[in-house]
Formats: structure tokens, C-alpha cells, sequence
């Protein structure tokens, strides 16, 4: 069966995340509810990994199989006449069978965007997290050098995935970079992979650091601890997106 | 009466406009609300205009008189903490008893968004308006030149403001620039004073120029006619903003 590979971009705000897990609607399933209105089967896809409820992707992978061969650009256009205008698809090709939209994976990358300013834009306040107090932006990116590398990141990690892959926490982040921005600034996270909120909870660590609420010292001896509840709060998701997805091919 | 000087910011999506007509509710009315509950008067604010339903304004000014001295920067504080995240107040100052919103503004500045791509962008999606297909962007800024200067705009302008200043729907636009943005073009206009959906009308028939359904030529004509049926669509509202009123002092 030929495999496709489709990249699609979503506003997360309306959404249960990608595949959701309470009653909410998720974005997996209104992409394969039209897919399958378009190609007429029950179409399923597999992405290459879950965004939580409210956070967004300009660049999420998925990956289906279909009995046929398809025309990629008509279905491409097609999905864009018929998805919700907050989700776009934006590529669509015929890959090797091989390929899988989640273990052929070799990296992401994600956004964290935040503005900084007395008093909110309204036309962020979809997409970043504001904040009005001054932040040490020193202290934020010598604080990022603990966390660069290869660690295993239990304490950044929440219940859902630690359950699940506890042994395995072990991830190497290979960069967190602190890029200005026209309102703030945006950290940018690039990694083997991630687990379940982890670039939430970095974040949210990391703020408080700059924020003066915890000292960047501690970071070492959190990681150690491979204990969740001795890092920060998770940063809102609203300002968070799936970047891009990394693959060798 | 101390008068006050209020300028604002709103994403106009959820709103009728900044002075209501139907049943929605409008931002003026909001603003209103909110101040009376802070100041425990019934105040009444005057715009420098109205923006349409579904505009949006990064700089609104509006003026108010107050019976006290009000405190600018905890009123600014409290209106921020009351008001809905759509809407922000950027400052508030005590103003001369000559100043008005209205009269004394000497120009306005108008943003139009366009989005140039195959693919809208989810996140674009409420404040840009999406063009697939090619459009001619030398034709567009030699087009732009027939409206530049002091003209009767009528052939511009609906009825609403046309009725009650038909006899002076002459204004003056200084410039209309085309700016490149990350993802289309930026309409920019300068004039002395628009009237009602001028911009948006002037927008939709330069588009019209640019996308090769009408000559450019035929703007002089148009202009001369007084006849809002000889020009084109008004261009969707939700790509506009109200970017900055002018004033001398």
C-alpha cells in the first residue's frame, strides 16, 4: 500500500491537542474525518508525536496509508477547501514504506514565544506568553547550559509518559536559543526528542530562574533528582509550537 | 472638566464596530463601562472615528472629561486588570480643554494586511486577508498614484457618511505605500480624514487592478463619477487596523 506523508500547520487554541483524551475535539481526528470524506476510506494517521491541548504546529509530520494511489496535489487542495480554516495542510507526498511519521524521526524543534511588555498586545495574546515584570536575560541563558546535552529529563517529564517510558528518559536537547523577537523574545528548543511537557516545564523552570523566583544553580540537582515536583510549573501552552520535524530523508 | 486622552489598542473580531449599530456590542461602549466602574461616574468617551465591525485599531484615540483629577497611571493599571484581553488601553494623559479626538486630529494612518501565498496561514488568518493567486504589484503601486492627492473621494465612500457630508467628500490621501511583510504586502494610507469604508474600498478596487479585473486607467473616471457603483468590493474588514490618528500638539 502506498504511504503518504503530509505536513500540516494548526491554530491549537479551539482543540483537544492532536489526539485528545477527554471530550474535546482533536486535531488528528478532523484531518482523518477529511481524509476520509476525500478519499473515500477510513483513513487513519499517525503523527510524529502529540501537542497538548492548546499549543500549535507550524510544521506537525503525520504519515497514512491508503489502498490507492493518489493524485497528492488535488487531495492537497482538496483538504484545504474542506478542513477548518485553523488547519492548513501544507505538504503531501508519496514516501518509501519505511518511512514512519514518529520512529523515523530524528529530531524537533519547538517555539516558545514570549512577550515581553507593561501592558499586552491583543494580537499576541493567542500566541505568547506575556509578561509584563523584567526578566534577566543572562541568568535565563547561562541557565539554559545546564540543560543543553544529554540528560535524562524524569524532573522536566509529566505523569502521562514517565508511566510509560520511565527507563527511558534519557534525551539529548541539542540547543535552547533565545532569539529577540519584534515583541519579546523566543526560545528555541531543538532536541532527539521530547517527553510529555517537557518543553513546557523547561520553560516554565526557566522563567522562574529569570524571574528571580530560583536560582539557575539548582538545575543541576533537579535533573539529578529525576523528580518532577522539584521543577517549575509548566509554561501556558498557548505559546508553544511544534516547530518542525527532523528527518534524515 | 479635567479632559483626558485615551489611546487604544483592540482585535476588533468579536466586536460591532467601535460605535455599535445592531445588537452586537461595540468597543466604544466597552471602554465606556469599564471607566465608569473605575472613575463611579458616567463617562462617555469620543473617538477620533469609527472603525467598522471586525477592524481592528493598534492606536485609537478617544478623549474624555472627567469631574475630578483622575490618577492616569492607576486608572491606565485598573483599566487594563477590567477590560477584555481583546481590548488594551496604551496610555492615558491629561489633555488641554482645545484638544478633541475628533477635530483636532490632522490625519489618520491605515494598515491593510495582505497575505501572498498558495496556502493561507492559520495564524494570519484573522487579520490578513488571503490572496492565492498572482497578483501585480507593479500595476498595484502605479495604480496607487491616480488616488495620491487632494481628490473627491464619494466614488469611494458608502452611503452612511456619504449622505451626511456629501458636499465634502474631499480629502487628501498623502500616500498609500506598498510594504513588504514576512508573508504579502502591507497597504499603508496617510490622508487628512477618511470617509465611511474609503479605505476598504479603495483596497478592494486596487485589488481588483492588481489581479487584472479592471485597468488602471479607469480610476480617474471612477474618481469623477461620484458614483460609488463604479468602483470595486470593499476588501474584508478583518485585514484592516487603525494604525495611528495624528494630531499637531
Amino acid at each position: 500500500m502506498p504511504k503518504y506523508k503530509l505536513i500540516v500547520s494548526y491554530d491549537g487554541t479551539a482543540y483537544g491537542g492532536w489526539q485528545s483524551q477527554h471530550n474535546s475535539i482533536s486535531i488528528q481526528s478532523v484531518i482523518e474525518e477529511t481524509l476520509s470524506m476525500i478519499l473515500r476510506f477510513s483513513c487513519k494517521i499517525t503523527g510524529s508525536g502529540r501537542t497538548d491541548a492548546g499549543v500549535h504546529a507550524l510544521g506537525q509530520v503525520a504519515h497514512f496509508l491508503s489502498p490507492n494511489t493518489i493524485d497528492e496535489k488535488k487531495v492537497l487542495h482538496s483538504l484545504n477547501a474542506l478542513l477548518p480554516k485553523d488547519i492548513r495542510a501544507l505538504s503531501l507526498c508519496l514516501v518509501e514504506d519505511s518511512f514512519h511519521a514518529r520512529y523515523s524521526a530524528v529530531g524537533k524543534i519547538y517555539q516558545y514565544f514570549i512577550h515581553l511588555s507593561d501592558v499586552e498586545d491583543p494580537f499576541l495574546r493567542r500566541y505568547a506568553l506575556h509578561i509584563k515584570h523584567k526578566i534577566n536575560l543572562e541568568e535565563l541563558s547561562i541557565a539554559t547550559r545546564y540543560l543543553i546535552g544529554t540528560h535524562d529529563f524524569s524532573s522536566f517529564a509529566n505523569e502521562q509518559q514517565k508511566g510509560s517510558a520511565g527507563k527511558n528518559a534519557v534525551r539529548t536537547l541539542q540547543r535552547i536559543d533565545i532569539i529577540p523577537t519584534a515583541y519579546g523574545i523566543c526560545l528555541e528548543f531543538e532536541g532527539t526528542g521530547f517527553l510529555y511537557k517537557m518543553v513546557r516545564n523547561i520553560t516554565g523552570t526557566l522563567l522562574e530562574i529569570a524571574s528571580g523566583k530560583r536560582k539557575k544553580e539548582t538545575l543541576p540537582k533537579i535533573l539529578e533528582a529525576k523528580d518532577r515536583r522539584l521543577a517549575g510549573k509548566a509554561a501556558d501552552p498557548h505559546a508553544l509550537f511544534l516547530t518542525k520535524v527532523l528527518y534524515n530523508q
